[in-house]
């Protein structure tokens, strides 16, 4: 059988790349890095990061500065044995079937990338050079206290002598420091280049689609404040019915919560600043977003609506457990990859997500009002949840979500409007109406 | 009522563009500013292009390369009168409602360019620079013989005088050349920066969405030749009964034309080389496919699948016209826009082809097995059909279409197979099963 598209629609079992990130410390190195992975295994892509600070860590668990200077033989040594040792797991792991390999260090030398491009290209894996080049002192030091002082090296150590020595480290790295083709010997290479955090981005021969894909991706992210709330529709007369699908009306429990919803929002805000709304085409998601502020701008996405239920629109699960006995076996067995005959499945939705997702990426402040499966997937994404289970998740009705991305993950709040409403969640094998999730469904 | 997300499923409503090419001449600016508007067309985003080349020619048909000189004080005026007459037009066009305008000439001094953002930004509009640089000389020559000989400038004039003339008229601008932001003041301007066609790109301060998305799409364009093959499924069972949607088999008819299709294929290469095949996930494209020859690849795609008619999948159109009397003449007011209850529109369909469009851009010889909706807005991206017009298409069965894009346009050849099959073509307020297409009809 013919292989079906993936998740950013292109055959990929043939390709294998490692994204080599490049740059000095504290430039976000590890942030792209992690980034990317989570966007790639969203998409059902196997990616992996191979950080080599965390194979030299083992060695040498809290070094100073001195450690990384290039004069001090036995730092340069095990430097050197770090990075062997996680390119000798990373080409293991491409050996049974990776598809993105992540080698996250400074690869700061040309002599380092030289080595990096020819180990790969012997193996048969293309190589993408991804640096982030920032001068923006205020922005390093940003960096240096947010994050590289909750690193395990410095654990245990008085915060300003943890960032005077990381400021020292980095100078050492400074003198032998050279940026992706500076000196114009390196423009065969196949390169993004991020400069000041996406200010400009130089992109150099890239050669394929995924390739294409991922740099797309690294060039839309930025690092401004921002949240994301997410809430389903009010309850629905479907809902009531233990129906799904269809485009029914709120209940009036439903209206309830869409009236109580702005403020909600409000209060979850902190501050007076519009959100920008984005509903589905359907009526119980355009009619629970009805009362919020005039400033507020909505949006409607097609991509948005409930995933496709095919035949199975409108039923019951007694009802297709029924008429399609064998489907409903099919779709408890593997949630994720069941394909509603004439509709969609959770793959297929994640398919048709993947622009909202860059679109997010983009964005600031959005509110997102949509259905059960769509949240569960959007979620999935921002929450780095496996793709076999979330579509077991529980996402009560009349609850508001706000996530909030911070550098290594996502913060998460939730609002109940204290509206009751029924539960939609269903355990497997079940054809209950309205089922109480088991504890371990909430997500 | 909110507004709808639109063909790159963002709100464009309050966001207008001035795309301003720049670069020396017979670097395919104009190539780039058609293949741009006619991609935002098929958006459905009001997009048009200003060539000041056209304004000059209206005062000045047959310029020598003496016109183009700096020296020249009539020759300056006249181009400059020429620069301001396409932005006069280009601001009244803006103030109608036009998105996205494109500014086609050399601006090749910093001045010019200034003088346009200036312009603009008074205006509200966004700018967005693009400039190609192309040093290759074989490329520069080419693109002299292929575009600039065929220009109304050298009509009837000697092509290796004409040639030589175009060599010099290029001299006279290499002498006030800047490349954008060669000195570093140019830093602040939103730009997309195209080295060699594509091997290198820069980009610089884009601002939102939309821009990204005219820049992804800029940059994933190549220009090796390739052709396009199109070819609907073979007649299938719900064909022969006039029904629509549904996952039917073949008739022996639409075996006979799987068949057949891959010599027909192969003759139409002319040479020896394996294709990509594409089909949807329907059983009808798989089947048609499954004799392609094992050096072929093939991909299965979702976003390929038949426009979805919701409750009217599986119906004739005479059962939809007895069950849905207003869905019928409605979606024959304006079959673009019509979505069938549940189901999706011509413009859903734009929506979900975008990725492969892109991908199409980014790939070589493509063959995609598909439906008579999808096959509708592929052909209408290449062919630069209105959209108002494509869903009345006819697009007749066990008939290859090969597609092969030039820099001006896409040249179009039909094969048929000899092989009988039912007409699905339907006309406006017509029920019948089977009809035969109307001369304009005819794609």
């Amino acid at each position: 059988m013919a292989p079906r598209a993936n998740g950013i629609g292109v055959q990929v079992e043939d390709t294998k790349i490692c994204v080599v990130m490049v740059g000095l410390p504290a430039r976000g190195k590890s942030f792209i890095a992690q980034k990317a992975q989570r966007y790639l295994q969203w998409l059902s892509i196997d990616a992996q990061t191979f950080n080599v600070g965390n194979y030299r860590r083992t060695e040498a668990p809290h070094p100073s500065a001195d450690f990384f200077d290039l004069g001090n033989a036995e730092g340069e040594k095990r430097r050197r044995a770090a990075a062997e040792a996680a390119m000798h797991d990373m080409l293991d792991w491409f050996r049974q079937g990776g598809v993105i390999g992540i080698l996250d260090a400074t690869n700061s030398t040309k002599e380092r990338r030289k080595w990096v491009l020819d180990t790969c290209t012997k193996e048969g894996i293309e190589v993408l050079f991804v640096e982030s080049k920032c001068d923006d002192e205020t922005m390093i030091m940003a960096n240096i206290r947010d994050v590289k002082l909750t690193s395990p090296d410095y654990v245990g150590q008085d915060p300003e002598q943890a960032a005077q020595d990381f400021r020292n480290r980095i100078k050492n790295y400074e003198k032998v420091y050279k940026s992706l083709d500076e000196d114009g010997d390196e423009n065969d290479y196949t390169y993004l280049k991020i400069m000041d955090v996406g200010s400009q981005v130089i992109i150099n021969r890239i050669r394929d689609y995924l390739q294409s894909r991922v740099v797309y991706y690294l060039m839309n992210l930025h690092i401004r404040p921002r949240s994301v709330w997410l809430s389903r529709h009010g309850e629905s007369l479907y809902n009531l019915d233990g129906r799904i699908g269809g485009d029914a009306d709120l209940s009036p429990r439903g209206h309830q919560y869409a009236q109580k919803l702005p403020q909600l929002v409000a209060d979850s805000i902190g501050e007076d600043r519009p959100l920008t709304v984005w509903t589905s085409t359907l009526k119980r998601t355009i009619s629970t977003s009805r009362f919020f502020p005039e400033n507020y701008n909505q949006l409607q996405w097609k991509a948005l609506d409930e995933l496709d239920a095919g035949v199975c629109d409108g039923m019951t699960y007694q009802e297709i457990k029924d008429v399609y006995p064998e489907d409903f076996v099919q779709r408890d067995e593997d949630k994720f990859n069941y394909r509603y005959r004439g509709g969609e499945s959770y793959r297929d939705v994640v398919i048709r997500l993947e622009p909202i997702i860059m679109e997010l990426e983009r964005s600031e402040d959005i509110i997102i009002v949509t259905h059960q499966a769509i949240l569960r997937c959007i979620y999935a994404y921002f929450m780095k949840k496996d793709q076999s289970k979330s579509p077991w998740m529980n996402v009560p009705l009349h609850t508001l979500i706000k996530l909030t991305p911070r550098a290594y993950g996502t913060d998460e709040e939730r609002f109940s409007a204290d509206i009751p409403a029924v539960s939609t969640w269903r355990g497997k094998g079940s054809t209950a109406k309205h089922e109480n999730p088991t504890p371990g469904a909430n997500i």
